[in-house]
């Protein structure tokens, strides 16, 4: 190709080409080759097509700085995330990273932790980088990250984790994911249906336990108080001893999360109880490697989290772009991840 | 403040101040406040520090774009993950964030699952972004993320996934963490120690399966096969029936990871075995929130992958401060997080 000479394979990829090196290899120059690349300027269409061909055979990109100071957007947003555990801000994560690389939108990823100073900094470095957005994410959705996102400025939307007042917020909905495990259970004949949950403390404790008992109640059925403890699989464990003690021993426990379902499963089979036999068992957040583990395989409620982190993705461009969007809390559907923890129907 | 006035805290909130607002606020041109703010120009001292305050006051902050264009830096690096389940990334990331923002490096995540469009896609928008360096990492040290990192023309570090030949990586020392584990349970006393772990088709396997049997040979004890099957605790309750199956049953058990560790443990205490009075069991990850619900808490291996991270990152910003960095693989200690698997020594 004319002008190539002396461009080898080796001097291309040892650094980006420039707008120089194209000068140079096609013989223009460099304000000829800005023009030929950003369709200005006069030129015949064989001088555009022959510098646009060398541009694209030495690899040149054009400045993605310079185009964003021209445009006065940078295409990334900033994700804060207090969730260094990463079980539920992961799937969130990769459903906001998804939406915005689909749009050409790089993510800047900040571990705040529990720290204010290292959310400050953090939200101050994503302002020097001029991000059009910030999204907020947590582990819990009634805790606040350690920063004020409130003025900054830019749009904001927060994604399982406390919003600020009047903010745009996205979060599962519990109380149907509630609702689907206990008409699950009753749609299975179970008649005796026990809640066992995390502490009092979590506001998803409360809400669980509402719509647990309210769903017990609209089909008729007793509900007991919610025995509440820990997250883990020890208070499942140890709760098992209680539900035992009663006049009327359940025959299916909903449990708050998946470690304390399987703590349940293996304290009844501990006893001599068979799941889903004699008791059938649900967790809720459908944590794969937890809930693929139990011995039966457990039924769980799915949060949906990366759907969610999806839409708080697309809903951050729909701001930055600067089209209209009501300010509030958005709670999305869950869904009921059934496996082999609750039986069949009665002679089904 | 001469010249503050009009200026309110609404004003200043709406949006970034910019040099205009700081230039209307302060009574001056545009390129004044500039040249104040970047120490350039003729101007007496107390002009440039009334400009300065004026700029402090409203919250401007400069153009990091700009800034980036003028350095030739962007102080923003891409971290490229396929692992979107996150146990093994998520603190290799934390260590690798925390590294670079306490030097004012911001990091970009790219979810780049074991898909090469869109490792591509993610590689064009980092290096449309100008990132000063690329880190990439995996779920394995013996799988290639799906894209070609090699010639990029920056520098690129790889961390806990298999590296480009000849480019700088680093991993856990498996070998040494066996060893780790393999001493602790010879320092107890325990004489007949099987080793239960995971498919053969992970280099991981072998490695700390060799390392075990070289530490048993060192200590004079004798090397049965390792037990081979998958990485689940459905495998180490299976395996617990091969153990108890020949003349001498072990009196301990190394894991090649902790749902290994778990489910041998339930199948010993299945069978009435005690942990660790009959039988001392090690994992190898401490994979926290398994480890420590296991019955006893697990004993395992620590392979620090947040200080790996930690060294990744600064080592990146070595190479992109164009410090000398040798070539080749760096393998980083493992330590033995010890619980109460293992009990006490004889006598002790």
């Amino acid at each position: 190709m004319a002008g190539m000479d002396g461009v080898t394979e080796e001097t291309v990829r040892r650094r980006p080409a420039t707008l120089r090196d194209v000068a140079r290899a096609a013989g223009v120059s460099v304000a000829t080759v800005s023009k030929a690349l950003n369709d200005q300027g006069r030129m015949t269409a064989e001088t555009r097509a022959r510098i646009r061909e060398v541009a694209r055979v030495l690899g040149f990109r054009p400045n993605g700085l310079a185009q964003s100071l021209l445009r006065n957007r940078s295409f990334t947003v900033g994700l804060l995330t207090n969730d260094t555990y990463g079980r539920f801000s992961l799937p969130v994560m990769a459903g906001i990273s998804e939406a915005l690389v689909d749009n050409g939108v790089s993510v800047f990823l900040c571990h705040v932790e529990d720290d204010p100073r290292l959310g400050q900094l953090h939200v101050e470095a994503m302002l020097d980088k001029r991000v059009d957005g910030i999204i907020a994410t947590g582990k819990r959705i009634d805790r606040r990250l350690p920063v004020d996102l409130s003025q900054l400025g830019i749009p904001v939307i927060y994604a399982f984790t406390e919003p600020a007042p009047g903010a745009i917020a996205f979060v599962s909905d519990d109380a149907g994911g509630a609702r689907l495990a206990v008409e699950h259970l009753v749609r299975l004949g179970r008649r005796r249906i026990a809640h066992v949950t995390g502490p009092a403390s979590f506001a998803v404790v409360h809400t669980r336990a509402d719509a647990c008992g309210a769903a017990l109640a609209a089909a008729g059925l007793p509900a007991g108080a919610p025995l509440i403890g820990t997250w883990s699989e020890s208070w499942g464990h140890a709760a098992v001893e209680t539900l035992l003690a009663g006049l009327e021993p359940p025959d299916a426990v909903f449990c708050g999360n998946d470690q304390i379902a399987r703590g349940v499963i293996d304290g009844l089979r501990e006893r001599g109880i068979r799941v889903p036999g004699d008791v059938a068992v649900v967790g809720f957040d459908n944590w794969e490697i937890m809930a693929g583990q139990t011995r039966p395989p457990l039924t769980s409620v799915d949060m949906n989290l990366a759907a969610l982190g999806r839409e708080a993705g697309l809903t951050l461009l729909s701001l930055v772009d600067g089209k209209p969007v009501e300010p509030g809390i958005r709670t999305l559907p869950c869904r009921l991840v059934v496996r082999q923890s609750c039986g069949r129907p009665p002679g089904g």
